[in-house]
């Protein structure tokens, strides 16, 4: 009999009918978050049930999705998330009977961080003790769940019970969603400060952008505009608008994008003294590498800026009063000292020099374009490697030739030294130009060799382990 | 002996065989369309046949479909994809015994509106009477489903037989897309011109585009070329095609960005004078706040050609003719009646106005690249609202600044009113002026604590309904 | 019995226990692609397994993943994945046994061509002789699997066992990916160096880009610096930089832009010579049409390099060297032979010209951020269609005329074509020329009206086969 009825099972029309019921998982609150939640879940394949006060007046809910009282809805499920703000969790202690052995799956945030003593799951906790509280999933919004934007992201979980924990990250592995588990429950208030923060990973390269250019806005602002002052007793201050920053953009720039490079050289020739690539890199270059790509935004951000300041310098007033202060000069039948003639050589280097800061601006641009998220991602390994390594010391190089045009006959003359201090391009120029020597010495044949035998996993020192070690990719 | 047939299976080594023979699927038809679905199928786990007039002989089909001819697909599946011109579906008549009971899925489009008397589903239900059919998916392109660019779209279905609609909705989901229920078969002919649209959610913001621009250019028009040549006798109409355009951009620039900004504002003094977020805004408010992103590109594409145009002045024929010719005037002996001065405070003014619009540019930019699919999906919703919303306002208020710093000596001046009207800068900045104006009283202490608590769920007069509705997310 | 234990599973409270247990995989090594394949499996439902030589210390791996020694990874699963460099294929050796019948999935690369005497796959093949090879996969990388990057990627198989094919596809077919099968495993060397090219469909544009560049440079130089030279003695060689560069830049542009907008039109005449959708295209044309979104691209960035060259002119040395010249000319009292007077036609075509060559590059730019994948992904197929369309040809449309309103009053002038050769910008305007006459006799009603029947499936000569064919979309 048992055998017979398997079989219709098996030849119904349908089809899905031999597919095993999927797990039903519910959902407390029917707001943007729950009702994204839901949706997403079912397309993973779940079913789900919504709790809610008024289970007949809640809005449109998910297609496929049911709704029922909040007791009716946690009897139907095991896992529960808890899609409702932590000031109303209060009506979840009327009902702790029906949430006996239940795993709630808090995934609220708060507004700001303080808020409350206590960690949002720690309270639930507290409220439903024979519930399982898993805190998690909390740094997806219902943006990037409607929109299907999951894929590949990292969550974070945190419980006291493995079996739950598991069965979370089971359930979001399925999502597409990447977990990381953080422990026990102690660890919630970390997790519900998480998306409370702005941009972590730009914080280093913001931090070391303003103090270059605080840094050099001071150094020149002494420079240029105190010593004209000082000296000459003549008032430029109106340059702190414009020329000014066009001098800090460019210089910030360069440095941003140089520091973009180093640390990809320090490790090549940490790589090469220590002979492995299986120890891992100080914490400090560790962090610096992870912040490349801020770093290197930063700079075309930068860039950015000092183009559109050139761009628009021909059409300033201070401009075009010394362009007619010139011309006037000139037509003085008194002033002919020095006489009006073209100088072949001023136009080659003005001429390269813009053209070398255009190459260098295009491939900037370039390099940012490919660092958007959907041009990257179509890109094969080899082919971003390409660009970012390749593409981007070619634009170092050429930017930093741009400097050197820039100065190129004012490195000798004393007048260039005010103050007994070199000028902003010059101290600009440090470290680009210690990366691309760096860089080339890496490119060496025989340095070159060895590290690219070195990152395939070979090892100088201890050839007992080589082996192990280097069966991995 | 049903138990252990049932551990045999488990114990099989593909572990494949565990699993439930998944649900098989027809496509008739083996163009671009059908290829592509069909291979979209396959990757969410169905199996996939397809119906040919010449099985033998029908291009490269997705790896693991078969082919067979319309009469044997159909009996094998109970669901069947139309993805046949309209024009084509004739052939169905002499097999409509073979499609009773079955569901047909017409996810055809017309390449114009009203090309035919009936939609075409209604007319695929009057060929085959005896089978269910069900209109929808039929935004999604081949491009689209080959590329799996599908998660978070949104489809549309109807049809007469809720089971029916059931059994496509499911598959639909399965495939992660959302899915909408349009009602009964009638509305087929709605779903048909959907695709035809184009960029629907952009006609609002264009025609406001539009009409601004219209406006200020027959006002400026007057303004400044007509009243030229009225008054002065002068033909400057040669300044219609560049002079008149970057004066109509930036002011429709600024005006289309605070407009983005206004029904915010707007919306939240409604929430603080109704007391709860609970209520439905005015459609008119409702359609507006959904068409912001496209007004702020609308806007930024204004801005960007408005610094290009500037850009572009220096090297214009009728700037350099009169920069030339204030020179010769200058130097003429007998033209000494001003003296050729420099002066500090138009430096000022000058750099001053052209930074605020480089920043305010450099801004704008930066929120139109966070509006970007791929970039916006990267941010957390905390990152994102604080660039739309932060940056977004500042941006506003710099870009203000900018207008204002442009008249900053002309507003009390009497020849700045030609005819009696103001100049066009001066109108544009009175919207601006109220969206800021109106934000900084959002953010007082005292408003921003009220409309805090409102956003999170407390209501002012209800007290009794307050409960129910705030336990959501 | 059997009964009631099949009622208990359904109720399990879990609800998970009915599914079937997934099937397991197993991967050799732990290092960055091994780690992001399991992950990835483990997220489209397998169980993973990993094999290591120190199971207890390899480092970090995905939840759910277990990992045991390489013998006893390898009897659990059927698919064994090898994430292990060529060099350590080695060990293999030693237990052959334990491989018998399995299928070694070989998704290695090498970091140059030619770098072995035979394919990985056909050496992993000669070490375990009793184990089925299937190569492929090897086109992704653990970057994409760890972003989930995966959706619509084509990937490729070879290997001589169909039913491992079958089984390998299946699999990367759950994977989101799209199979090709590229026969047996002879052809896993040409699989091998698929991932070392580096952009394959920018090749041919990258070519035609280069050799127009150079033409245009030396016939430039030729005819600007070198007749300079010989006919009037003067050294303008600094202009190379500048000056050539932004005559060849925009050239090169609008050919490759028009070149963009050929093959769509050749395409159509030939359908309509043919009177048929159904036969192929020649080789050449199908090349053609797949790379022009990378000629639009290139097309592109070298409008942007032209739209920063004309930026920068006004603040080049020669500029105002040449203005202040003229102005001293103008002042001297000798120099009276030509009035100084304001020539309108001269502004209105200069002024014409400016803007539509801004227009021009704001649709250009339009186009390139409609060509970003997640920008074009957005859209529906007739929105993409009449943006690449539409607004294309229109940008081709306005760009000509900016070239030709550049020559309007040259073209009859005898001084134009030195040593007897036209200027480079008539050149450049031939191809876009005859592109707009084409399409726009495609465009007549009647030649439109014929091709959209062609297009919809019509047939002018075969119409006992029209039926056939016509009935896929």
């Amino acid at each position: 009999m048992t055998g017979s009825s398997r079989e219709s099972v098996l030849l119904h029309p349908l089809g899905t009918a031999a597919a095993p019921v999927p797990e039903m998982l519910c959902i407390f609150g029917t707001g943007d978050l729950g009702r994204s939640l839901g949706q997403r879940l079912l397309q993973s394949g779940y079913r789900v049930v919504y709790g809610s006060r008024r289970p007949h007046s809640c809005g449109p809910l998910p297609l496929g999705a049911q709704v029922m009282s909040h007791v009716a809805a946690a009897q139907s499920a095991r896992l529960i998330f808890m899609c409702v703000h932590r000031e109303h969790y209060a009506f979840l202690e009327t009902m702790t009977p029906h949430l006996k052995g239940k795993v709630l799956v808090d995934i609220s945030n708060n507004l700001k961080k303080d808020m409350y003593p206590e960690a949002n799951a720690a309270y639930l906790q507290r409220l439903v003790p024979d519930a399982t509280v898993v805190k998690g999933l909390n740094t997806l919004s219902a943006w990037a769940l409607q929109n299907g934007l999951l894929a590949g992201k990292q969550v974070f979980l945190c419980g006291n019970s493995a079996e739950a924990k598991q069965a979370v990250a089971e359930m979001s592995t399925k999502l597409g969603l990447t977990v990381l588990d953080k422990g026990s429950l102690s660890a919630a208030r970390e997790l519900e400060d998480f998306p409370l923060q702005l941009f972590p990973e730009w914080r280093l390269p913001l931090r070391v952008a303003v103090g270059l250019t605080a840094f050099f806005f001071f150094y020149l602002l002494i420079r240029d505009i105190i010593y004209a002052y000082v000296e000459q007793g003549k008032d430029i201050s109106f340059r702190i608008t414009m020329a000014l920053g066009n001098k800090v953009f460019p210089i910030v720039s360069l440095i941003m994008l140089s520091l973009c490079y180093l640390p990809g050289v320090i490790a090549a020739f940490l790589q090469l003294y220590r002979g492995t690539k299986y120890r891992r890199f100080p914490d400090w270059l560790d962090r610096w590498m992870l912040c490349r790509k801020q770093m290197g935004l930063i700079a075309l951000g930068f860039a950015f800026l000092h183009a559109i300041y050139t761009f628009v310098i021909p059409t300033r007033y201070a401009v075009r009063h010394k362009l007619i202060s010139l011309v006037v000069d000139e037509v003085r039948p008194n002033n002919k000292t020095t006489p009006f003639y073209f100088d072949n050589t001023e136009a080659w280097a003005q001429d390269s020099f813009y053209m070398l800061g255009i190459l260098g601006f295009f491939l900037y641009v370039l390099l940012g374009l490919t660092s958007l998220p959907s041009v990257g991602g179509s890109l094969s390994w080899r082919e971003f490697n390409f660009i970012q390594s390749k593409l981007g010391h070619l634009t170092l190089c050429i930017c930093t030739s741009h400097g050197y045009i820039y100065g190129w006959n004012k490195f000798l003359r004393p007048s260039t030294y005010k103050w007994y201090t070199p000028p902003g391009y010059m101290l600009c120029l440090i470290v680009p130009s210690v990366v691309l020597v760096l860089k080339a010495l890496v490119l060496l044949p025989c340095v070159d060799r060895t590290l690219t035998r070195i990152r395939q996993g070979w090892e100088r020192t201890q050839p007992d382990e080589e082996m192990v070690k280097a069966t991995n990719l």
